[in-house]
């Protein structure tokens, strides 16, 4: 690294790269970057060149000397990588759509992350993932891979369990969303306020809130629930509020996705009246990214447009930017980052995956022992570790039972039954993206029918 | 113990009685009991007197010198017993059909045991039981109590936490009855097959079958899955049948028990379509209670009439008397029961309660060492045992809150806010039986309003 | 098995073999040994047919169907063995003399399981173990390893850690010998009496005494340590007698061996004393064994000659054959064995081996959950777990440094230079059965300098 | 602490105290300390008003306002504290040179903090530090306590176990010393080596070693067994040198402690040695305090002494005063301190005290998670650990027996005899400062006796 960073970014066309050109610029004096590659797929093309294009008149303009890279040769952009960054979506938006739609036919939330979406995204991701991996074994062994591919907890736990791959953190800007909120609520600056942040990824609590070091975790839950809007939530999770007295017994802070599984019945009306109407998630997101496209093309254009807060990934350049800032610069302060357990929350096995607050340092983040979570969320936050392990299992060997297993112990699904019907209809819905389950598929041999 | 033991039946009025009198007639050779107390409130007073006549005939018939004494005060009965046994149901079969059918109105299972009627049967049972245990320390300390009340696991758990009462045991027939099942699948006696049974009460699962000692664990799943009727059930739940392959993966037996959760959507239609006909499990028991008590009455019956079969205990004297008789007689036979972990199971705290395999001796059960279960069922397991833990402290504190949140946090209910109104409904419809949640009435304050 | 048992007997030109014939004629009805092979090594073939001539006329004069084979091939013998049983020694008994004076002479114990010498008898062990284990995968996958070679703890530890046999069972002679002790004391039959075993080989504790299924630990303390002599001891260990406020405030039992470490000053004397003068316990044997071969000679000699009991392996037989017996007729009884953990002892990794008492079935023993050891024997337990663990890793590597680790650690060697120069001294002494470290010895390099 | 803090220091008029003060004038700025009571007991009343003359003219000299009060009154110093410090030496210099010279007499180690010594300065400081709690409780219950007085490990443990305050911190200039010494041998300036430390008090490890944030532990480990002389030493333990293959075999630092249990019989030959000549530590350290009080009592002088550095207290008022300054401004910064483990080293119980690295925060230290200790180390921990807490009961009991577990199970003690020689020595030795365990002296009974 003496000579400046090189970083690589898969899925390099993403909406979302002008947010992490933007902050490696802002920190360009004390981080670096010296090559910026992004890569993306060959049917990227198209966006990779014009965030690409984008991104270089940022870098002009900023007046660093940051080499921006395109390229569709994801081994010939890894070589000698300092960090590499995921943040692609196998299927595109499109596939994220029918992960949204289809478990809705049946009455089933889809959830992108830990619900049966999530299960189909993992199974897409995994596999490219872990072939990254390898990739890296061979072209940059020293290198830090940094993931944003949702499900990030399970992806995670892949590579842990899965790849020789040691050096892996996955992120995500929920639990800074949550510190902004909070902060927000207490009307103070968001440097002001730390979370004890421990769980999952989209499965993490604020165990106790501090203002100024001093711990006023009652009174933010008091806020919390106290009015008519909890203020605590992401872009892409309606605020429906809590029961004040659950939060209250609960006493610590939940993160917005836990309003999938403590509030599912009103989620569910939720989003099967925004499928009827505005559309689903992803739906709604192309729609935006389109716009975005068109925004990025305009060559007048050289910072990052304010339109693309509204995308969701709200504080995603701070938390990927910091975290590479940290580990490069041995900062040795504390982000909640997916790593290996380690002992840290006493629940869960010590080789699993958690979202936790962790010391970054240049050997990569270690986690804060945080003891364990509250006995009465336990129970859900090893029923989501259960499905990721089952999940990540299934992603790797193209099992169909086990993807039937990992499908019905999910907490959002209401039936093995009804796990198979969703199940099937998804697995032949994503047939081109899980090759791993159509090994024989020359053969005629349907997964479905074994 | 020197001449003949002294048993103490705490709600000895039940329709269940005849099967334990039967059970400890046909051991008395090795098992003397001496005294037998049949106890009841004054409520029970013309079912304890009605059963407790059927049980001196019997006795009589057997022509063993064994003393049945009918008791309405519990204190009197209990002085020097060597063994305690628990079957009352406080509120009685009305309460329990509350149970059923407050949550069936808000789309949602009631399930007596680890579901919301379960919640409400263990906030009833709970402090009744812990009166018990100090009852206990002070008229018959060395004495065993022996609980067959449901929510057995929860009664356990809480009599772990909260009592000085160490030599407990949590009694159920699933196990057995899942024994025997497997048997007669497998066309063999029961004594050939074993079971490693590890899990929580109604929540356990058959780690590994054997006959004669070899492991049969896969051909007995087979059978399980292959034809029509899985043949495992329980007289109070419908075999609905399973999806083959999501058993085959899971690789263990679930109890019948488990279609709540794996088939929650089939359980619950099957429920409402019982509740809109012949009634609800608690009004259909009622009627057969009524008729066995008419039974009962006959002044010319002398055994343990065969329509008691039909009331769902089947095995329930075995595993009763089985249990009493290795204690006595220290055998060191494996018996399924539910006792302190103590390591056993590896995911679940040491000192909470499990029902798993053990070594019964004469100073108690030991439990095996299980290692964990498998990973896919981790998180549903501990989710219940979250669930049992904070129903249990609700119970003892009568607080509120507590309450909501052992409420939201059981698999079954799918919001917070649904959680709130059962429990609203409930707590009022039960407010006789739970007087810690209405310290206040007096001052018109309700636990609602706070 | 349908038509008897082959069991394989490793180093079966051993003094104990008429122990197990014996066994084996005893329990014919119910164990039918119908081929028993005796295997050695070239160099004990004199020894074998003299203890197999003896054999051949024990089963004579019993008139049963029992084959004996003797063999020099080992892989002959193995094919299609139900159980493999090992009791060889490496370097016969002038090794052992070495492993005890070798370590006198710098003033340290050499104890031939958990001191100086059990480390060397491991690292000749092991390897030949692990070559056995390799053998049965491939000529006996079925069969059951039964292992009484010392260091037993260390051996199943290598055999869980290093090979893919899973049925691997170690059995020691300690547990056995301490409940004959306790009875002796008692004044009762042994059968009358239970004791909860755990601990390690060589490390085992009884946390409670029980007669006629009561407990009476504290009495058993009481004259365990209330007398000159505590009667507790085995062959090879004088008795020396323990601090009574010591063992009343441990509360458990040690066994035989744990004067090694608690009373290490008053045995190293005593062992140097024999070694001046009756020479070590090797060299006792030694000419124990010499008279017992002779013995085992007379052609008219048809059963187990009485004074083979002086050999010091009381009960082994009975060990042995029971615990063959409950695995072929599945019967479920509890005995003290060497196993994986699993959970077993809560401060022992789970997949470490310790000694403990098992549910013994067709598939195995099961360890029966003992929760923790007392606080005040966690770290002495834990020490010599860690020197077994490093051992077993010496043993397998032959490197020169994990081996003075392993020496360094054990809690008799007063420091890093002595153990640095008794381990070189062993080394040099044993050169010949311990090919793994010196790989390159040809090319005059010797573990010694590097 | 709105108008600047009050820190009350026990043991006031120690020699280490012109440290502190030191310490507090230097960051003055940033850690207001506006009061400093110095405490001490009447018999040090001439050491506390000559230190407290030293102290007020240093403050004089920094011209800043914190004012410094010296009381024989503790409780009315206490109130409204927000630090109590605690160094204070039962018995005086007099008792420690018993703890060290009677055991030499038995051929044993006394070692002040986990040998013999250890455990009787832990029976003559714990029952005064649980004073100092209930006080605490009552006078300051929002003041931390920072313990130094040692065994500053057992007396972590004690107030953990014993005490309801939960504001308790353990501190130790040991790890400071490593990394200062680590930094030389690596010719940089300390704060560019970060070491990560995990163990016990006295029983510390450095796991792996940093410079600018990259590992270099191997560098380090070559360097520390490579020269004669290691260079990581304590005034108080002569550098012995550590046999190279055995440390790169451990692959961690030790800390100079560990030289008494890895090097026991050269400790124990250099002690002897020096108790016949130059006299133990406690009489070295007695003959430089009085040279250190002969200066103090200077009125001219009104800095720290340079001659204080030889007393063996280095980085002693770096790492106080960091601690404090660290909690009172919420620094977030990582120290190695004792706390509750909390899961932060896997096999050490997580309520048990560890010395770890912690992030110091406002609400406190909290524990980074580390895994695990290697395999070879966590038997020697474990030990230490298992003799703290007994010594801990008996220092809370005053049994008699608990006290010679203790003993036994030390390490450095040969046997359960020797172990009750000492003990029995000891305790009449220190009897005039060990009340709990001569509760019935008046009557003639002695606890030797029961």
């Amino acid at each position: 690294m003496s000579n400046g960073l090189k970083i690589v970014t898969i899925g390099g066309g993403s909406s979302y790269t002008p947010e992490l050109v933007e902050g490696f610029i802002k920190r360009y004096d004390k981080l670096p970057v010296k090559e910026l590659w992004l890569v993306d797929i060959p049917e990227g093309k198209e966006k990779l060149n014009i965030v690409g294009g984008l991104a270089k008149r940022m870098v002009d303009k900023a007046g660093i000397p940051m080499q921006i890279h395109l390229s569709l040769d994801r081994r010939e952009a890894m070589k000698d990588a300092d960090f590499v960054t995921t943040q692609f979506r196998v299927g595109l938006l499109d596939a994220r759509a029918l992960d949204e739609r289809i478990p809705l036919k049946y009455g089933v939330i889809g959830q992108e992350t830990n619900g049966p979406g999530g299960l189909f995204k993992g199974l897409r991701t995994i596999p490219v993932i872990l072939d990254i991996c390898k990739d890296m074994e061979e072209l940059c062994p020293d290198a830090w891979l940094i993931n944003f591919t949702n499900p990030a907890g399970m992806v995670t736990e892949a590579v842990l369990r899965y790849s020789n791959i040691k050096k892996v953190v996955g992120l995500c800007n929920v639990p800074v969303g949550m510190k902004m909120s909070v902060a927000e609520m207490l009307g103070v600056e968001g440097e002001r306020v730390h979370i004890d942040f421990a769980g999952l990824n989209h499965m993490v609590f604020g165990l106790d809130v501090y203002m100024d070091g001093k711990k006023v975790t009652e009174q933010v839950i008091d806020l919390l629930t106290g009015g008519e809007q909890s203020g605590m939530t992401m872009k892409n999770i309606k605020d429906l509020g809590w029961e004040k007295e659950f939060i209250q017994a609960l006493g610590i802070l939940p993160c917005p996705y836990h309003r999938y599984y403590y509030q599912t019945s009103k989620m569910l009306e939720q989003e099967l009246e925004a499928a009827r109407t505005v559309g689903t998630r992803a739906e709604v997101v192309k729609k935006i990214e389109a716009e975005l496209f068109e925004l990025y093309q305009d060559p007048e254009l050289d910072i990052k447009p304010p339109q693309l807060e509204q995308r969701g990934g709200a504080y995603y350049s701070d938390a990927a930017c910091n975290l590479i800032d940290s580990i490069y610069n041995d900062k040795r302060d504390i982000q909640p980052v997916n790593v290996k357990n380690n002992g840290a929350i006493a629940s869960i096995p010590a080789e699993s995956a958690v979202e936790i607050n962790c010391v970054i340092t240049k050997e990569g983040p270690v986690p804060i022992a945080m003891g364990d979570l509250p006995v009465a969320v336990r129970g859900l936050v090893q029923q989501i570790k259960s499905f990721e392990r089952v999940a990540a299992e299934a992603a790797v060997t193209g099992d169909y039972k086990t993807a039937l297993l990992a499908m019905t112990i999910n907490p959002l699904v209401p039936s093995d039954s009804v796990a198979k019907q969703i199940l099937d209809e998804m697995l032949e819905a994503h047939k081109k993206y899980l090759p791993q389950f159509f090994k024989d598929a020359s053969k005629d041999a349907s997964p479905l029918q074994n």
